[in-house]
Protein backbone atom coordinates (compact mmCIF):
# COMPACT_ATOMS: atom_id res chain seq x y z
CA UNK A 1 0.00 0.00 0.00
CA UNK A 2 3.09 2.37 0.61
CA UNK A 3 4.01 1.83 -2.46
CA UNK A 4 1.08 2.73 -4.49
CA UNK A 5 0.56 5.91 -1.80
CA UNK A 6 3.80 6.79 -3.19
CA UNK A 7 3.22 6.17 -6.77
CA UNK A 8 -0.02 8.19 -6.64
CA UNK A 9 1.95 11.08 -5.18
CA UNK A 10 4.31 11.12 -7.67
CA UNK A 11 2.04 10.88 -10.72
CA UNK A 12 1.51 14.47 -12.17
CA UNK A 13 -1.87 14.74 -13.85
CA UNK A 14 -2.16 15.51 -17.87
CA UNK A 15 -1.88 19.22 -18.22
CA UNK A 16 -4.25 21.06 -20.57
CA UNK A 17 -3.15 24.12 -21.67
CA UNK A 18 -6.19 26.21 -22.80
CA UNK A 19 -6.43 28.74 -25.05
CA UNK A 20 -9.57 31.05 -24.76
CA UNK A 21 -11.89 31.08 -27.84
CA UNK A 22 -10.71 28.42 -29.95
CA UNK A 23 -10.29 25.37 -31.05
CA UNK A 24 -9.13 23.81 -28.12
CA UNK A 25 -12.42 24.03 -26.44
CA UNK A 26 -12.72 20.54 -27.99
CA UNK A 27 -10.05 18.71 -25.50
CA UNK A 28 -11.24 20.37 -22.67
CA UNK A 29 -14.81 19.01 -23.65
CA UNK A 30 -13.45 15.40 -24.46
CA UNK A 31 -11.11 15.17 -21.06
CA UNK A 32 -14.67 16.05 -19.25
CA UNK A 33 -16.82 13.21 -21.44
CA UNK A 34 -13.54 10.72 -20.24
CA UNK A 35 -13.60 11.82 -16.67
CA UNK A 36 -9.50 11.82 -17.39
CA UNK A 37 -7.77 13.81 -14.23
CA UNK A 38 -5.86 17.07 -15.65
CA UNK A 39 -5.26 20.16 -14.36
CA UNK A 40 -6.42 23.17 -16.37
CA UNK A 41 -3.96 26.12 -17.40
CA UNK A 42 -5.63 28.89 -19.33
CA UNK A 43 -4.50 31.35 -21.29
CA UNK A 44 -5.76 34.68 -22.30
CA UNK A 45 -5.53 36.07 -26.14
CA UNK A 46 -3.57 39.40 -26.18
CA UNK A 47 -4.61 41.76 -29.49
CA UNK A 48 -6.37 38.71 -30.60
CA UNK A 49 -3.14 36.44 -30.62
CA UNK A 50 -2.13 34.02 -28.16
CA UNK A 51 -0.07 34.72 -25.70
CA UNK A 52 3.90 34.27 -25.57
CA UNK A 53 3.75 32.34 -22.62
CA UNK A 54 2.54 29.52 -24.50
CA UNK A 55 5.62 29.40 -26.48
CA UNK A 56 7.53 28.38 -23.42
CA UNK A 57 4.81 24.97 -24.00
CA UNK A 58 5.47 24.53 -27.49
CA UNK A 59 7.83 25.75 -29.93
CA UNK A 60 4.75 27.05 -31.98
CA UNK A 61 2.72 28.32 -28.99
CA UNK A 62 -0.43 27.86 -30.19
CA UNK A 63 -3.50 25.72 -28.26
CA UNK A 64 -4.64 22.75 -27.73
CA UNK A 65 -1.17 21.59 -26.42
CA UNK A 66 -1.38 19.10 -23.53
CA UNK A 67 2.07 18.18 -21.34
CA UNK A 68 1.13 14.39 -19.60
CA UNK A 69 3.85 11.93 -18.43
CA UNK A 70 7.03 14.13 -19.38
CA UNK A 71 5.78 14.38 -23.01
CA UNK A 72 4.25 17.48 -24.66
CA UNK A 73 1.62 16.88 -26.93
CA UNK A 74 0.11 19.34 -29.94
CA UNK A 75 -2.18 19.11 -33.30
CA UNK A 76 -5.60 18.79 -31.78
CA UNK A 77 -5.86 15.57 -34.30
CA UNK A 78 -3.06 14.14 -32.57
CA UNK A 79 -3.90 14.93 -28.98
CA UNK A 80 -7.67 13.25 -29.23
CA UNK A 81 -5.51 10.29 -30.66
CA UNK A 82 -3.58 10.13 -27.85
CA UNK A 83 -6.06 10.91 -25.19
CA UNK A 84 -8.17 8.22 -26.40
CA UNK A 85 -5.53 5.56 -26.55
CA UNK A 86 -4.39 6.04 -23.10
CA UNK A 87 -7.19 7.19 -20.97
CA UNK A 88 -10.28 5.34 -23.13
CA UNK A 89 -9.46 1.82 -22.74
CA UNK A 90 -13.28 0.81 -22.31
CA UNK A 91 -13.12 2.61 -26.18
CA UNK A 92 -16.40 4.57 -24.78
CA UNK A 93 -15.47 7.25 -27.27
CA UNK A 94 -13.20 5.19 -29.70
CA UNK A 95 -14.12 3.14 -32.38
CA UNK A 96 -14.96 -0.43 -31.86
CA UNK A 97 -15.31 -2.27 -35.32
CA UNK A 98 -13.23 -1.63 -38.59
CA UNK A 99 -15.83 -0.07 -40.45
CA UNK A 100 -16.12 2.66 -37.59
CA UNK A 101 -12.53 3.09 -37.44
CA UNK A 102 -12.15 3.60 -40.95
CA UNK A 103 -14.89 6.95 -40.75
CA UNK A 104 -13.76 7.81 -37.34
CA UNK A 105 -9.77 7.71 -38.49
CA UNK A 106 -11.37 9.89 -41.88
CA UNK A 107 -12.88 12.50 -39.75
CA UNK A 108 -10.16 13.03 -37.57
CA UNK A 109 -8.07 14.28 -40.45
CA UNK A 110 -10.69 16.04 -42.26
CA UNK A 111 -11.73 18.28 -39.62
CA UNK A 112 -8.16 20.51 -39.62
CA UNK A 113 -6.91 19.07 -43.28
CA UNK A 114 -10.32 19.74 -44.99
CA UNK A 115 -12.90 21.88 -43.22
CA UNK A 116 -10.72 24.82 -41.60
CA UNK A 117 -9.18 25.69 -44.64
CA UNK A 118 -12.05 27.71 -45.98
CA UNK A 119 -13.29 28.65 -42.42
CA UNK A 120 -9.71 30.02 -41.79
CA UNK A 121 -9.68 32.22 -45.01
CA UNK A 122 -13.11 33.50 -44.39
CA UNK A 123 -11.71 34.80 -40.69
CA UNK A 124 -8.72 36.25 -42.66
CA UNK A 125 -10.97 38.28 -44.86
CA UNK A 126 -13.56 39.20 -42.31
CA UNK A 127 -10.19 40.39 -39.82
CA UNK A 128 -8.92 42.15 -42.36
CA UNK A 129 -11.78 44.15 -43.95
CA UNK A 130 -11.86 45.52 -40.54
CA UNK A 131 -8.49 47.05 -40.43
CA UNK A 132 -8.33 48.71 -44.13
CA UNK A 133 -8.92 52.45 -43.93
CA UNK A 134 -12.31 53.10 -44.38
CA UNK A 135 -12.62 54.43 -48.07
CA UNK A 136 -10.80 51.05 -49.80
CA UNK A 137 -13.13 48.98 -48.07
CA UNK A 138 -15.67 48.61 -50.56
CA UNK A 139 -13.01 47.48 -53.24
CA UNK A 140 -11.18 45.63 -50.79
CA UNK A 141 -14.39 43.44 -49.58
CA UNK A 142 -15.02 43.04 -53.63
CA UNK A 143 -11.62 41.17 -53.85
CA UNK A 144 -12.59 39.16 -51.02
CA UNK A 145 -16.05 38.94 -52.48
CA UNK A 146 -14.66 37.46 -55.43
CA UNK A 147 -12.44 35.10 -54.10
CA UNK A 148 -15.24 33.64 -51.50
CA UNK A 149 -17.59 33.24 -54.79
CA UNK A 150 -15.25 31.07 -56.49
CA UNK A 151 -13.09 29.20 -53.65
CA UNK A 152 -14.23 29.99 -50.19
CA UNK A 153 -18.02 29.54 -50.35
CA UNK A 154 -18.34 26.80 -53.09
CA UNK A 155 -16.07 24.87 -50.81
CA UNK A 156 -17.73 25.11 -47.59
CA UNK A 157 -21.24 23.61 -49.34
CA UNK A 158 -19.41 20.97 -50.66
CA UNK A 159 -17.68 20.29 -47.14
CA UNK A 160 -20.92 20.66 -45.31
CA UNK A 161 -23.53 19.03 -47.91
CA UNK A 162 -21.37 16.39 -47.74
CA UNK A 163 -21.58 16.31 -43.38
CA UNK A 164 -24.92 16.81 -44.00
CA UNK A 165 -25.33 13.82 -46.06
CA UNK A 166 -23.49 11.87 -43.74
CA UNK A 167 -25.71 13.25 -40.81
CA UNK A 168 -28.61 11.99 -42.52
CA UNK A 169 -27.48 8.36 -43.09
CA UNK A 170 -26.28 7.85 -39.26
CA UNK A 171 -26.37 9.64 -35.86
CA UNK A 172 -22.61 10.10 -35.64
CA UNK A 173 -19.22 10.93 -37.81
CA UNK A 174 -18.42 7.83 -37.68
CA UNK A 175 -21.46 5.53 -37.16
CA UNK A 176 -24.17 5.04 -35.05
CA UNK A 177 -22.27 5.59 -31.72
CA UNK A 178 -20.34 8.54 -30.67
CA UNK A 179 -17.15 8.19 -30.90
CA UNK A 180 -14.52 11.45 -30.00
CA UNK A 181 -14.83 12.02 -34.20
CA UNK A 182 -17.49 13.91 -33.20
CA UNK A 183 -15.41 15.93 -30.82
CA UNK A 184 -12.87 16.43 -33.11
CA UNK A 185 -15.56 17.79 -35.70
CA UNK A 186 -17.55 20.11 -33.40
CA UNK A 187 -15.18 23.20 -33.91
CA UNK A 188 -15.97 23.62 -37.69
CA UNK A 189 -19.72 22.29 -36.91
CA UNK A 190 -19.82 25.26 -34.33
CA UNK A 191 -18.42 28.05 -36.65
CA UNK A 192 -19.97 26.82 -40.03
CA UNK A 193 -22.92 29.14 -39.76
CA UNK A 194 -21.02 31.99 -40.77
CA UNK A 195 -19.86 30.02 -44.46
CA UNK A 196 -23.71 30.32 -45.22
CA UNK A 197 -24.57 27.33 -43.41
CA UNK A 198 -28.67 27.34 -42.35
CA UNK A 199 -30.55 25.16 -40.20
CA UNK A 200 -33.60 24.84 -43.06
CA UNK A 201 -30.97 23.54 -45.89
CA UNK A 202 -29.07 21.86 -43.07
CA UNK A 203 -31.30 19.86 -40.27
CA UNK A 204 -28.94 16.90 -39.54
CA UNK A 205 -26.33 19.18 -39.26
CA UNK A 206 -28.16 21.47 -36.51
CA UNK A 207 -29.93 18.53 -35.35
CA UNK A 208 -26.02 17.41 -34.26
CA UNK A 209 -25.54 20.32 -32.72
CA UNK A 210 -28.47 20.25 -30.80
CA UNK A 211 -27.72 16.88 -29.08
CA UNK A 212 -23.85 17.39 -28.95
CA UNK A 213 -24.90 20.59 -27.02
CA UNK A 214 -26.81 19.61 -24.03
CA UNK A 215 -24.40 16.65 -23.57
CA UNK A 216 -23.32 16.89 -19.43
CA UNK A 217 -20.26 17.12 -20.40
CA UNK A 218 -20.10 19.42 -22.92
CA UNK A 219 -21.52 21.69 -20.27
CA UNK A 220 -19.62 20.67 -17.77
CA UNK A 221 -16.55 21.92 -19.75
CA UNK A 222 -17.75 25.19 -20.36
CA UNK A 223 -18.32 25.78 -16.63
CA UNK A 224 -14.85 24.88 -16.00
CA UNK A 225 -13.35 27.83 -17.64
CA UNK A 226 -13.59 31.02 -17.18
CA UNK A 227 -12.48 32.31 -20.12
CA UNK A 228 -14.45 33.16 -23.30
CA UNK A 229 -15.54 30.06 -25.24
CA UNK A 230 -15.20 30.52 -28.89
CA UNK A 231 -18.58 29.59 -30.27
CA UNK A 232 -21.22 27.56 -28.71
CA UNK A 233 -23.20 24.27 -29.96
CA UNK B 1 -4.16 -24.63 -52.55
CA UNK B 2 -7.40 -24.70 -54.89
CA UNK B 3 -9.14 -22.38 -52.38
CA UNK B 4 -6.27 -20.22 -51.96
CA UNK B 5 -5.63 -19.90 -55.72
CA UNK B 6 -9.69 -18.41 -56.32
CA UNK B 7 -9.32 -16.47 -53.26
CA UNK B 8 -6.05 -14.83 -55.19
CA UNK B 9 -7.99 -14.41 -58.46
CA UNK B 10 -11.24 -12.93 -57.19
CA UNK B 11 -9.08 -10.53 -54.76
CA UNK B 12 -8.77 -6.93 -56.50
CA UNK B 13 -6.14 -4.63 -56.45
CA UNK B 14 -5.75 -1.39 -54.11
CA UNK B 15 -7.06 1.21 -56.95
CA UNK B 16 -5.34 4.70 -56.58
CA UNK B 17 -6.82 7.34 -58.21
CA UNK B 18 -4.08 10.17 -58.97
CA UNK B 19 -4.83 13.78 -59.94
CA UNK B 20 -2.05 15.34 -61.64
CA UNK B 21 -0.26 17.92 -59.98
CA UNK B 22 -1.58 17.02 -56.73
CA UNK B 23 -1.33 16.05 -53.34
CA UNK B 24 -1.55 12.80 -54.31
CA UNK B 25 1.36 12.16 -55.49
CA UNK B 26 2.56 11.23 -52.01
CA UNK B 27 0.54 8.13 -51.90
CA UNK B 28 1.76 6.80 -55.43
CA UNK B 29 5.61 6.96 -53.71
CA UNK B 30 3.85 5.39 -50.78
CA UNK B 31 2.44 2.74 -52.44
CA UNK B 32 5.86 2.45 -53.74
CA UNK B 33 7.88 2.60 -51.11
CA UNK B 34 5.77 -0.54 -49.79
CA UNK B 35 5.58 -2.31 -53.04
CA UNK B 36 2.03 -2.51 -52.01
CA UNK B 37 0.31 -4.00 -55.56
CA UNK B 38 -2.09 -1.48 -57.44
CA UNK B 39 -4.17 0.00 -59.89
CA UNK B 40 -3.06 3.18 -60.96
CA UNK B 41 -6.20 5.75 -62.31
CA UNK B 42 -5.19 8.84 -63.93
CA UNK B 43 -7.22 12.20 -63.81
CA UNK B 44 -5.95 15.40 -65.73
CA UNK B 45 -6.79 18.54 -64.69
CA UNK B 46 -9.60 20.55 -66.12
CA UNK B 47 -8.92 24.27 -66.25
CA UNK B 48 -7.20 24.08 -63.16
CA UNK B 49 -9.46 21.95 -61.24
CA UNK B 50 -10.00 18.10 -60.39
CA UNK B 51 -12.13 16.86 -63.14
CA UNK B 52 -16.42 15.62 -62.42
CA UNK B 53 -15.44 12.13 -62.75
CA UNK B 54 -13.68 12.13 -59.31
CA UNK B 55 -16.89 12.71 -57.63
CA UNK B 56 -18.12 9.47 -58.85
CA UNK B 57 -15.53 7.84 -56.32
CA UNK B 58 -15.84 10.28 -53.13
CA UNK B 59 -18.53 12.93 -52.99
CA UNK B 60 -15.86 15.12 -52.32
CA UNK B 61 -14.22 15.12 -55.95
CA UNK B 62 -10.94 15.20 -54.50
CA UNK B 63 -7.63 13.34 -54.71
CA UNK B 64 -5.71 11.26 -52.77
CA UNK B 65 -8.56 8.94 -52.81
CA UNK B 66 -8.03 4.74 -53.04
CA UNK B 67 -10.64 2.09 -53.37
CA UNK B 68 -9.77 -1.22 -51.41
CA UNK B 69 -11.44 -4.14 -51.01
CA UNK B 70 -14.96 -2.23 -50.86
CA UNK B 71 -14.04 0.76 -49.40
CA UNK B 72 -13.60 4.19 -50.51
CA UNK B 73 -10.92 6.05 -48.20
CA UNK B 74 -9.82 9.62 -48.44
CA UNK B 75 -8.11 12.21 -46.68
CA UNK B 76 -4.48 12.13 -47.53
CA UNK B 77 -3.58 11.39 -43.32
CA UNK B 78 -6.06 8.73 -43.15
CA UNK B 79 -4.88 6.69 -46.12
CA UNK B 80 -1.59 6.98 -44.76
CA UNK B 81 -2.66 5.63 -41.96
CA UNK B 82 -4.91 2.52 -43.52
CA UNK B 83 -1.95 1.43 -45.97
CA UNK B 84 0.44 1.76 -43.22
CA UNK B 85 -1.55 -0.31 -40.64
CA UNK B 86 -2.46 -2.61 -43.85
CA UNK B 87 0.15 -3.35 -45.59
CA UNK B 88 3.11 -2.78 -43.78
CA UNK B 89 3.35 -5.22 -41.16
CA UNK B 90 6.98 -5.83 -40.94
CA UNK B 91 6.79 -2.07 -39.59
CA UNK B 92 9.45 -0.67 -42.19
CA UNK B 93 7.31 2.61 -42.47
CA UNK B 94 4.93 2.73 -39.51
CA UNK B 95 6.50 3.91 -35.77
CA UNK B 96 8.31 1.09 -34.05
CA UNK B 97 8.71 2.75 -30.41
CA UNK B 98 5.98 4.69 -28.49
CA UNK B 99 7.79 8.05 -28.90
CA UNK B 100 8.39 7.30 -32.69
CA UNK B 101 4.95 6.81 -32.62
CA UNK B 102 3.38 9.96 -31.00
CA UNK B 103 5.88 12.06 -33.56
CA UNK B 104 4.17 9.96 -36.26
CA UNK B 105 0.68 11.46 -35.25
CA UNK B 106 2.05 14.37 -34.89
CA UNK B 107 3.62 15.47 -37.86
CA UNK B 108 1.03 13.30 -39.93
CA UNK B 109 -1.91 15.50 -38.52
CA UNK B 110 0.62 18.96 -38.79
CA UNK B 111 0.88 18.22 -42.36
CA UNK B 112 -2.65 19.23 -43.68
CA UNK B 113 -3.48 20.42 -40.28
CA UNK B 114 -1.03 23.69 -39.58
CA UNK B 115 1.23 23.37 -42.49
CA UNK B 116 -0.97 23.58 -45.91
CA UNK B 117 -3.61 26.31 -44.85
CA UNK B 118 -1.00 29.24 -45.52
CA UNK B 119 0.30 27.54 -48.15
CA UNK B 120 -2.71 27.28 -50.07
CA UNK B 121 -3.65 31.05 -48.83
CA UNK B 122 -0.44 31.46 -50.87
CA UNK B 123 -1.70 29.90 -54.02
CA UNK B 124 -5.03 31.54 -53.77
CA UNK B 125 -3.63 35.14 -53.43
CA UNK B 126 -1.36 34.05 -56.42
CA UNK B 127 -4.24 32.47 -58.35
CA UNK B 128 -6.52 35.71 -57.60
CA UNK B 129 -3.92 38.06 -58.80
CA UNK B 130 -3.19 36.99 -62.14
CA UNK B 131 -7.06 37.04 -62.37
CA UNK B 132 -8.46 40.31 -61.85
CA UNK B 133 -7.84 43.27 -64.59
CA UNK B 134 -4.17 44.94 -64.98
CA UNK B 135 -5.00 48.42 -63.52
CA UNK B 136 -6.14 46.76 -60.39
CA UNK B 137 -3.51 44.38 -60.15
CA UNK B 138 -1.20 46.47 -58.11
CA UNK B 139 -3.73 47.31 -55.63
CA UNK B 140 -4.77 44.03 -55.20
CA UNK B 141 -1.45 42.73 -55.17
CA UNK B 142 -1.47 45.56 -52.00
CA UNK B 143 -4.09 43.96 -50.12
CA UNK B 144 -2.82 40.70 -50.60
CA UNK B 145 0.79 41.61 -49.79
CA UNK B 146 -0.58 42.73 -46.33
CA UNK B 147 -1.91 39.83 -45.57
CA UNK B 148 0.85 37.85 -46.10
CA UNK B 149 3.00 40.02 -44.35
CA UNK B 150 0.99 39.99 -40.94
CA UNK B 151 -0.37 36.45 -41.04
CA UNK B 152 1.08 34.26 -44.11
CA UNK B 153 4.65 34.61 -44.14
CA UNK B 154 5.08 34.91 -40.17
CA UNK B 155 3.27 31.11 -39.70
CA UNK B 156 4.98 29.81 -42.31
CA UNK B 157 8.06 31.16 -40.95
CA UNK B 158 7.34 29.72 -37.29
CA UNK B 159 6.15 26.22 -39.09
CA UNK B 160 9.29 25.73 -41.18
CA UNK B 161 11.33 27.01 -38.43
CA UNK B 162 10.19 24.60 -36.49
CA UNK B 163 10.54 22.03 -38.99
CA UNK B 164 14.15 23.02 -39.69
CA UNK B 165 14.73 22.90 -35.72
CA UNK B 166 13.45 19.23 -35.74
CA UNK B 167 15.53 18.04 -38.55
CA UNK B 168 18.80 19.55 -37.49
CA UNK B 169 18.41 17.52 -34.03
CA UNK B 170 16.76 14.26 -35.84
CA UNK B 171 17.14 12.36 -39.37
CA UNK B 172 13.71 12.30 -39.84
CA UNK B 173 10.31 13.41 -39.44
CA UNK B 174 8.96 10.62 -36.68
CA UNK B 175 13.10 10.54 -35.27
CA UNK B 176 16.61 8.29 -36.85
CA UNK B 177 14.73 6.44 -39.27
CA UNK B 178 12.30 7.09 -41.89
CA UNK B 179 8.48 6.88 -41.47
CA UNK B 180 5.30 7.49 -43.41
CA UNK B 181 5.28 10.81 -41.73
CA UNK B 182 8.53 11.71 -44.07
CA UNK B 183 6.03 10.91 -46.87
CA UNK B 184 2.76 12.82 -45.56
CA UNK B 185 5.25 15.84 -44.95
CA UNK B 186 6.40 16.00 -48.66
CA UNK B 187 4.03 17.92 -49.94
CA UNK B 188 4.54 20.85 -48.01
CA UNK B 189 8.15 20.69 -47.76
CA UNK B 190 8.42 19.97 -52.09
CA UNK B 191 6.22 23.95 -51.97
CA UNK B 192 7.76 25.71 -49.27
CA UNK B 193 9.94 27.13 -51.26
CA UNK B 194 7.28 29.63 -52.54
CA UNK B 195 6.85 30.59 -48.62
CA UNK B 196 10.33 32.52 -48.61
CA UNK B 197 12.24 29.36 -47.85
CA UNK B 198 15.53 28.61 -48.89
CA UNK B 199 18.60 26.87 -48.69
CA UNK B 200 21.10 28.96 -47.06
CA UNK B 201 18.56 29.81 -44.22
CA UNK B 202 16.99 26.21 -44.27
CA UNK B 203 19.85 23.93 -44.55
CA UNK B 204 18.14 20.93 -42.83
CA UNK B 205 15.06 21.41 -44.49
CA UNK B 206 17.30 21.10 -48.00
CA UNK B 207 19.31 18.26 -46.94
CA UNK B 208 16.21 16.27 -45.85
CA UNK B 209 14.13 17.16 -49.85
CA UNK B 210 17.43 16.03 -51.70
CA UNK B 211 17.89 12.81 -49.05
CA UNK B 212 14.39 11.81 -50.16
CA UNK B 213 14.27 12.83 -53.50
CA UNK B 214 17.12 10.44 -54.23
CA UNK B 215 15.27 7.41 -53.05
CA UNK B 216 14.27 4.91 -55.81
CA UNK B 217 10.32 4.66 -54.89
CA UNK B 218 10.34 8.50 -55.19
CA UNK B 219 12.14 7.76 -58.22
CA UNK B 220 9.47 4.93 -59.69
CA UNK B 221 6.79 6.57 -58.37
CA UNK B 222 8.03 9.75 -61.11
CA UNK B 223 8.28 7.33 -63.50
CA UNK B 224 4.84 5.14 -62.86
CA UNK B 225 2.65 8.61 -63.71
CA UNK B 226 2.52 9.93 -67.23
CA UNK B 227 0.99 13.07 -65.66
CA UNK B 228 2.67 16.16 -64.34
CA UNK B 229 4.28 16.20 -61.14
CA UNK B 230 3.09 18.92 -58.91
CA UNK B 231 6.76 19.74 -57.49
CA UNK B 232 9.45 17.41 -57.77
CA UNK B 233 11.77 17.21 -54.26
Amino acid sequence: MADITASQASKKPLVFHHLEDSRSQRILWLLEELKVPYELKEYKRIGGRAPKELTAVHPLGKSPVITDNGKTIAESGAIVDYIIKKYDTNKTFAPQTEDEELQYNYWLHFAEGTTMTPLVLLLIFDTASKTVPFFVRPLVNGIFGAINKQYTFPECKKNFGFIEQTLQKQAFFAGDRITAADIQMSFPMEICDRAGVHEQAYPAIYAWRKKMGARPAYQAALQKTSLAYAYKL
